[in-house]
């Protein structure tokens, strides 16, 4: 159907990407695949009772305000829980510092709309997360690519980057979406001098890292920025903007998210969210503090931590069997991505395609990658699919996988 | 706190508006004021029993679907349940013309986003709705104002603002915020025509179209749109996008509106929401579903439509009863406002800070115009507020306004 509205689009549409693969994912949701494409949280842990009580709960005793409009910051009580819990990790924040959003997807938007003017600059490890890349194009962003290895991002090419003048260094120290890798303690510390040294601030993204099911918790990059910013010592330092969620640890269909930033940068966040969305959904909110408020998550997050570990060591195992020797991939201590690293001559979007063949499917790896490579990668998802639909998914990849080794060496 | 953050904002944070009203209705939130200031919607005739079945019943039959990340159209059951519900009012869209957003805040961000480049002309009423103008200044809109009486935009001098060659005509033709005047047949029917000959397409917001409780309800815009456009009477022409939301119908708090639009706008406006926030949450989408399946929405309108009545007869007789006859205001048959006009020589910020003081509040009307004036304005919600304390509130008010003249004429 031709409309008027055909001849009035905004520059900004022609941003918004093309849709290659998201056309090939559609093709991996027929049920009878098996799909590591997906970046789903186990159904299986969604606390569904909970969610449940604390519905009626909420519903019964504050029903009327949970309903209404609410405040664009978020609900109080809410965010006074998330500074408290954020406390915990040796920085103070107030519930001043806490704006709650609707997923972190529109955290990354909003921080788009604040910063990020048509050309300018941004650091990012290559590869980094689909969803930041999609939200700031809409802004006009180029992206400085900081190469990373199976320890995240190599800090010693960093400098290089920072000297291009970027707007802020853009983050996942843990377990890192796509390629579940987590950042060192001494790279996260090399990370903040350098930071401090060009005076470029940092966004650090860490929606799994309570998630982590092997090694000790590393402190996050914030907390290891305020502790340098000299004598205020587990003080805010402001220098990093700190984006999580509850998605990964109650449930994403709430949709529910916060950004940790200078009260400065608060005040115009809430502008931006005014003209954005008003606010996010009120009854939500009320909903998680009912859940939160009595450390439930404390306790849920060890269940979750369980549940993957075994769902990652089911998909490592079954790899070390069945992948040809010529395949490599990362060994995530948490979180819900492996990353598979495929023969230079592989093409791992012409891979899929013959998998969704053989009814498994993967997210090609080159669109994670801002400026180009990185075409012989994929992403696979563990947390969704239970153990024994991984172990089968998994055999049907490498044996595809081995297929085309002899294919090529035959050929 | 002096941060980095300081001095990265984007131009578009300059664009993010002052705030001077904002900081005055602050102090309306005092609990002693009797505030006419917000734009809530009754919290009595929030269905709380019915969404709390209804929370019960999709987390027990659907709960790991209604928990998870959902796609970014919406949920389609309900996407197809506005369809038919759009249908009846004579024109028919299918579930595939539907976009649920996260409240109609959202879908005004969209449209911004999807059509307005810096420094496009956008034709409006003026007085309209302040949430398109704060959403739509962050892309860099010009207004042309068409200016409006009690039967809503004059449409005769329309004709005038479409040289201007905007990208849009915005209106809001039943109960309009802030006015709550309702377009007549005759001035749509002209709407139509011009926006045809100059080959303009419309934007039509209808958050309150279903809370008329006087005169019969009027053909929506879309709807004469879609019979005007030759011979495919009944189907959707795709010349207007059309607005609208659960948030008056069943509760704010859950962020619920939706936008029918063709589906090739409906393709764009997937991927801006995709970058935005992925999608609403599904719970809240799956909730609405089983409230509404039912019927039961038409059924609790006509609650809603007959406690809005009472309040705005309430509000009417004491004004009537005690405004100084220099006064003049709109007599809405149906949504949530009304609105006061006030000597020319009277500032209602002024008299705002004033009322304040006799524990009374309003919104000023200026920063509803555009291009300025009404400063002599002001919107009164009486959905909010019960009878009771209507009366007390606009008796206060009253004094006050017979006051101020009284001192004119004596100074």
């Amino acid at each position: 159907m031709q409309t008027p509205w055909e001849y009035r689009y905004a520059y900004r549409v022609k941003r918004m990407g093309s849709s290659v693969i998201r056309e090939l994912l559609k093709l991996t949701e027929q049920p009878d695949i098996i799909s590591f494409a997906g970046g789903l949280p186990a159904p299986e842990v969604f606390p569904l009772q909970e969610i449940q009580e604390a519905c009626r709960r909420v519903l019964e005793m504050h029903g009327p305000q949970a309903l209404q409009y609410g405040t664009t910051e978020g609900y109080r009580p809410l965010r006074e829980m998330i500074a408290r819990h954020t406390s915990r990790y040796g920085i103070e924040v107030t519930a001043d510092n806490v704006l709650i959003t609707s997923g972190s997807q529109q955290a990354l938007d909003f921080i788009g709309r604040l910063f990020i003017n048509n050309g300018d600059h941004i650091v990012v490890e290559s590869p980094t997360y689909l969803g930041a890349l999609q939200a700031w194009n809409a802004y006009g962003a180029n992206y400085v690519s900081v190469p990373s290895d199976e320890h995240g991002m190599i800090v010693d090419e960093l400098e290089k980057a920072l000297r291009a003048g970027p707007k802020f260094i853009y983050v996942l120290p843990n377990f890192q979406n796509p390629t579940g890798t987590t950042l060192t303690l001494e790279r996260r510390k090399r990370l903040v001098e350098l930071a401090d040294k060009y005076g470029v601030p940092i966004i650090e993204d860490d929606p799994y890292g309570q998630l982590r099911f092997e090694g000790d918790h590393l402190p996050s990059v914030v907390t290891l920025d305020s502790q340098y910013q000299g004598p205020n010592g587990g003080h805010y330092s402001g220098n990093v903007i700190y984006l999580s969620t509850f998605s990964k640890l109650l449930a994403p269909g709430l949709r529910l998210a916060w950004i940790i930033a200078p009260t400065e940068v608060i005040r115009r966040l809430v502008k931006a969210k005014q003209a954005a969305d008003l606010h996010t959904a009120t009854f939500n909110q009320y909903v998680a503090y009912e859940v939160g408020r009595g450390g439930f998550i404390d306790r849920h997050v060890k269940v979750i931590r369980q549940v993957y570990k075994e769902r990652r060591d089911v998909m490592l195992e079954t790899m070390e069997e069945v992948f040809p020797e010529e395949v490599r991939w990362t060994h995530p201590q948490g979180g819900m991505f492996l990353w598979g690293i495929l023969p230079p001559w592989m093409d791992a979007a012409e891979v899929l395609k013959k998998a969704i063949e053989h009814k498994v499917a993967f997210v090609p790896g080159a669109p994670f990658h801002p400026n180009g490579g990185g075409e012989n990668t994929m992403r696979l998802n563990f947390s969704y699919s239970k153990p024994e639909v991984i172990r089968e998914g998994i055999t049907r990849l490498g044996l595809l996988l081995k297929e085309l080794i002899v294919e090529r060496k035959s050929g």
